[in-house]
């Protein structure tokens, strides 16, 4: 066999069965490859399928908070002490907030270079390019192939709190909420809607006033949640993630939930329900996709749509025709 | 014909027939009886189309913007000044960050009722029960009610800037950028993903320090954005909507883009792209609840679901198969 030179290797590492090979071995650059395959929805299904069976061995960590809690400081420490328990780590950024690329997500590339020189944490920013629905399907196909590269934390890190972020963050085994001490009414108002998803909450900027107000104020809160005998109480922690204070803390917290997860087997329930909102999501991407790309079907789609505008015809009779049509 | 007493009435009036014709004849009532059976997705599909075909004339203005940027003062006076304008408003509160009710919409919910005594002024609040898409859709259902209803302008409001919200204000004919002057970075990073769907600005608070250098940042941030000759320039508005200050002005830039959309066509662009957008979100819907309703379909798919989590299956050949069979 005549000696390959760079540019015809470089080739064939980009081939897909060399992406999903270097993937499962572990390569950061065939990873970073696939990730970028999936996020331009350019990933061979049959690789997509592949990932999907090598992965479910990670512990998958959803972190979520308000802007300003200080989340990204927070995942930067829980990564180098997960590193220092000898854990490999990967970490995934999701900023739903941003319907465009660039602009908007380029704060989180920047930070994303800056912790990728460390060569045992994998990090990946994602913005939305598209739909929300897009976004929560591209961050569970990068969660499953750091997953797969053998990572054994995933965290999964969002910009904000919104519906967005709380669906994609729903997804991880254990979801951690960051709070920070004195926050106004408006926040307030977000933290009641993320109240109920969150398994540790984590008050970080502990030294700042407020701190035990905080945790009193989250007590009480969680408090007032009607839960089984047998069910999961939230454990709250106090960090300083600028002063590296708590992250041990924060750690062993999240490890009791998943060990609580295995022991009662609502392990098995988290992913069963995570797996049936990726079925449904795919379901639907392919059926717009169908409507969308097939040339008879989008010439029907595109004089529904002008009929509708119009108001000569409604929307719900055109879907049906259109399912009609299909079937 | 015996008469009906009271209670006969209330029943009387609750069928979907009357809840359409009260709807159409402006009754607050109906309306609003309308939009809770819209809210519980228990709306009758004939109303809903009736609804379509007699929606179409009001002026839609979206509203978004960071929390704290004063929004919903901005609206309760934006409401007043088209009352004294002559105009019949109706306003809807969407709140996407609560995937639960009661708790954080709460705020709303009190709100409104304070509003609501100004019987001229319909207002709604809607919060996310389930997914963004139901949301998406309820929201827009109740957009049309009010349009049907007789309201000359409805006002879309949101609470934050996520992509939920931007999905929601992005079905508007005009959208208002509400942003105020010393925003923190956070700030600064989500204004970025929401600059290019703004159609008019406007800096509330305008009283505060650096209010001109918003307005500045804002106009460069504008002058980046590449612009087809004939395309719309973004306006921006100074406002001080606590002290009343400067509402009018919104209101004649708001104006004048819905005579610009008018004039050059976009008006119909951008309400193909609503119906295209709407139509694909019930396309959806309706496919989901075809596989999780009918018996031999949810079964299926239940196992499915099983073997994905077990990594026994991979999600992608479970949705061709799903698909396959309901064709």
């Amino acid at each position: 066999m005549p000696r390959r030179g760079p540019r015809s290797l470089l080739h064939s590492e980009s081939r897909s069965a060399d992406l999903l090979d270097g993937t499962l071995r572990g390569d950061r650059l065939s990873a970073a490859r696939l990730i970028t395959k999936i996020e331009n929805n350019e990933a061979p299904l049959d690789t997509l399928r592949a990932i999907h069976k090598h992965s479910g061995r990670a512990h998958v960590i959803g972190i979520t908070g308000a802007p300003g809690a200080g989340k990204s400081t927070l995942v930067d420490k829980l990564a180098d002490h997960y590193r220092k328990l000898g854990k490999k780590v990967g970490v995934v950024c999701v900023d739903p907030s941003s319907p465009f690329t660039g602009g908007a997500i380029l704060g989180d590339r920047i930070r994303m270079q800056t912790r990728s020189t460390d060569k045992d944490v994998f990090v990946r920013s994602m913005g939305t390019r598209g739909s929300l629905g897009g976004l929560a399907r591209a961050t569970n196909d990068t969660v499953k192939v750091l997953d797969a590269m053998g990572k054994d934390v995933v965290i999964v890190e969002t910009v904000g709190v919104g519906q967005g972020e709380v669906d994609i963050v729903r997804t991880a085994d254990t979801i951690v909420v960051v709070l920070v001490p004195g926050m106004g009414d408006d926040v307030q108002t977000i933290k009641a809607g993320i109240m109920e998803i969150g398994d540790v909450f984590c008050v970080n900027k502990a030294d700042r006033d407020g701190a035990n107000r905080t945790v009193m104020e989250v007590t009480q809160l969680l408090e007032m949640v009607m839960r089984p005998d047998d069910a999961w109480t939230p454990l709250i922690v106090q960090t300083i993630a600028a002063e590296d204070k708590g992250v041990d803390e924060l750690i062993t917290s999240v490890t009791k939930h998943f060990a609580h997860l295995q022991s009662s087997g609502e392990l098995a329930v988290r992913r069963r329900k995570r797996s049936e909102a990726e079925l449904l999501e795919i379901l639907k991407s392919r059926l717009v996709h169908y409507v969308m790309s097939e040339d008879k079907m989008r010439g029907r789609f595109d004089t529904y749509v002008d009929e509708i505008a119009r108001r000569e015809r409604d929307p719900h009779e055109a879907a049906a025709r259109i399912l009609d049509e299909w079937r």
